[in-house]
């Protein structure tokens, strides 16, 4: 269950001809000070709220429910002042991988990253980065979604 | 939706003949420093999970979805810490009122709170209140079952 993905900001202009873009809002409900997370999200129409256990090792929990309009509807509010949206668009790249640009929106605007994800840390470790992609930020916690829902983007290294 | 509601400690013994027991298990799977609370719960066999909105007022969101034995089981881990297990005795009161007698379990033993929900402030405020009824503690946010879960029973007023 393990991810095993590397992030890096984009450097210049969006790749034309993604294979597929998705519009994704998500904001958070209760993010405890112990790191368990629970956000609900909406993307390209899908309906779902999420539980997070926090990071630890081999054991994090991830539980995904599907939402009806309605339930969500109720619950955005909640998400006031811990939201985020951004537009993901999907370019499939050499060896079978995809890079994944998550463009923000809305307060987050001007802020890029690329994500890979990979199937083994060999993969990982021998991934040839393309030109496109900026500076790495794997690991980087001030990029986590919720991070950013909460505290907008990074002010040290505004993307390029 | 807002409940009005007064709470008190048991007195004495439990009354004799509830009309029914419930063993109620809960725990909190994510409290949000504003309030927002997300618990699951097992009682009568019944499983859920809900989302309560802070206090503020009117305006209380508390969404509850049912969950299947397995996401309960996969999210019972996030609760360590924030848990609590009751016993939930109902005994109908004149006027058409129902007690509803908590009679908390392990860590909690001890503790034994009646509840009455009433449908306006008037019948509140005219509420005779039974002699097997111990001191009042309507509003007293220690024994809120988030604070119990966490926090455990309050010193000062330890249980008569």
């Amino acid at each position: 269950m393990a991810e095993i993905e590397r992030s890096f900001l984009l450097k210049g202009d969006l790749p034309h001809g993604a294979d597929r873009v998705d519009r994704v809002e998500q904001g958070y409900i209760a993010i405890d000070s112990d790191g368990t997370e629970v956000r609900i999200r909406r993307r390209a129409g899908a309906l779902t709220l999420t539980v997070k256990s926090p990071d630890a090792g081999r054991t994090r929990t991830e539980e995904e429910m599907e939402l009806d309009g309605g339930r969500f509807e109720r619950l955005w509010p909640l998400t006031t002042g811990r939201r985020l949206a951004k537009d993901r668009h999907l370019f499939a790249l050499p060896g079978g991988l995809t890079a994944e640009v998550n463009v923000y929106v809305g307060a987050l605007a001007g802020l890029r990253v690329v994500e890979v994800e990979f199937s083994s840390e060999q993969e990982s470790d021998g991934f040839q980065i393309p030109d496109w992609f900026g500076p790495e930020i794997t690991g980087d916690q001030r990029y986590r979604n919720r991070e950013l829902a909460v505290h907008g983007v990074p002010r040290e290294t505004s993307p390029s």
